[in-house]
């Protein structure tokens, strides 16, 4: 809806807001309308107004839920009859498990044979099919769309969807509709759903704002491909923060970024773990290292920041509690 | 203002729901309208709908934060310009001091010499006077009195002082406001301060209301005190619960207990650990000991909810994060 906005590129139709606000009203009451926190303590520190859309406190405890929800309840009567697939071992996972236990819809998740058993366990809870596979041998996404193409199901891959990035843009429309404009965004960046969403919907309620992805140092594909105007895929990066453990950007969510995303920038793991305890002693929340990204940014002045209103997207806060405790305990 | 609130006892012109709202009025804009949370999970478990008032997401990481700053609001420009004085080595400190200093008033604070030092340099960081005391040979009410007649200050004690009691019921009233009637409001119990303010705003708002005070187990002075019509008066308990290692309830707060308050219940320290863990764990939030009661009692059963609309107000976050890991962590 902005002139900035791409809207077809190589065949693909990207989503535009108006997609955004079709998903904000599939939400409506499903999915929480997270708060949108502030503290005097992180501006003193950035002396900058910063506001944070807190969504570790959304239902699974991050974002993916919006998209999630959104994209299965966009599926056709009989696409939902036949039901979902998708593979994910994070927080996708459960997004669409749940999602399909509200709207009665069949869920399939692949998962790696070495997930980890509670998650496994937790995806099984909310009534989903688990399909292992061993991620050394085998190739996730063909036998995605092999399992797609043989049952019947739709795939609704973690990231490069159009109505997932439409309902991620759900959390950064409600954002600036309660703290007004906003000079910056911050936003974690992994395979760029979340981001996408964000920057479509801040664009369009807020032209002038900037927005800065912020990915980790040791995964900088989002950087190396905006910079040099194609996807750049690395091997899967190591860091604390799993959720942005991308490899590379979507076919969707590249041009999306391209058009609307000012830059990439990034932040090593002993800033996220510091950003944590920050969250954990002065804000009282409990947030993944992925979550910790886009604060880092603004802490550390990777991003400046300094008299500006700033918005910062907390993705997530789903960290087992012994690692957390490892975090923000006394040793680290 | 409700039939069953009572306006004068022994003297004393105990505060009435019309100071609650003018307490809000004087906050609105200054405290954080904390958010009103829900958990699904939460739900399941007590087979109830439950909305939790984040407080510890209050300024300061505490509801103390709204009554401190509403009782020196409610001083007389010549009190003002002389200054308050308080004793206590907890939120109310910092309360009192971050209030003075956006009030521009000048404040001391009796704090024992055995008060951790970084509890002490936060109370100083705000600009308040802090005076040392020796705990075991120093009487700390007798020396508040003094230092209140010599210097001509304002003492506003922790609990026990009418407009602390009317701005720690704004957070009832905001919750009540926002999550519609309720059957069941549990409030963590230590002095009564909270607990009276949350009675007058919650039988005020929504007459059918029953109320519940939740005090540690090692700690039921409160419970005596109700069940015996006169205020016990018990040795300082040994609890993880430091916010509630009140000794006696005070005397304007006994009799709203006595006349709006159900019943006083207790949860052990071990149920206040897994309750910390829950919060962490499924609703993301770091929460201190104290702010664990509520919840506790709906957890355990004590406070029976199946079926129920419960309000629980989580008291606060203040808890040092080498203490909260060791009790999330493995080995808790």
């Amino acid at each position: 809806m902005t002139a900035a906005a791409p809207s077809a590129t190589g065949g693909l139709v990207l989503p535009t807001y108006e997609d955004v606000v079709t998903a904000a009203g599939r939400l409506q009451g499903i999915a929480h309308r997270t708060p949108a926190l502030t503290s005097r303590t992180a501006n003193a520190r950035t002396e900058a107004s910063l506001v944070f859309k807190a969504e570790n406190l959304q239902r699974m405890g991050a974002f993916k839920f919006r998209g999630a929800f959104n994209a299965i309840s966009a599926l056709s009567a009989e696409q939902k009859r036949a039901g979902v697939v998708t593979f994910s071992s994070g927080n996708h996972a459960q997004a669409i498990a749940l999602s399909g236990k509200l709207l009665g819809v069949p869920t399939v998740i692949l998962m790696p044979q070495d997930a980890p058993a509670a998650k496994v366990a937790a995806t099984r809870g909310y009534g989903a099919e688990v399909v292992l596979f061993d991620r050394y041998s085998q190739d996730r996404d063909a036998l995605g769309r092999e399992l797609a193409e043989t049952r019947g199901l739709a795939l609704i891959p973690p990231y490069d969807h159009p109505d997932v990035i439409a309902g991620q843009g759900t959390a950064t429309k409600e954002l600036i509709e309660e703290a007004g404009p906003l000079d910056i965004l911050l936003v974690p960046l992994g395979g760029g759903g979340l981001i996408s969403g964000a920057a479509l919907a801040a664009k369009a309620l807020n032209p002038g704002i900037r927005v800065f992805g912020v990915e980790p140092e040791a995964g900088n594909d989002g950087q190396q491909s905006l910079r040099s105007g194609k996807i750049v895929k690395i091997d899967v990066p190591k860091t604390i923060a799993d959720g942005a453990q991308t490899a590379f950007l979507g076919h969707y969510t590249f041009p999306i970024i391209q058009s609307l995303v000012e830059d990439i920038v990034t932040v090593s793991d002993a800033a996220l773990i510091e950003t944590m305890r920050f969250f954990a002693e002065r804000m009282k929340l409990v947030v993944e290292p992925t979550g910790c990204l886009a604060a880092a940014a603004a802490f550390t002045g990777t991003v400046p920041v300094a008299g500006k209103r700033v918005g910062i997207i907390i993705s997530g806060g789903n960290v087992d509690l012994a690692a957390f405790a490892r975090f923000v305990g006394p040793s680290a």
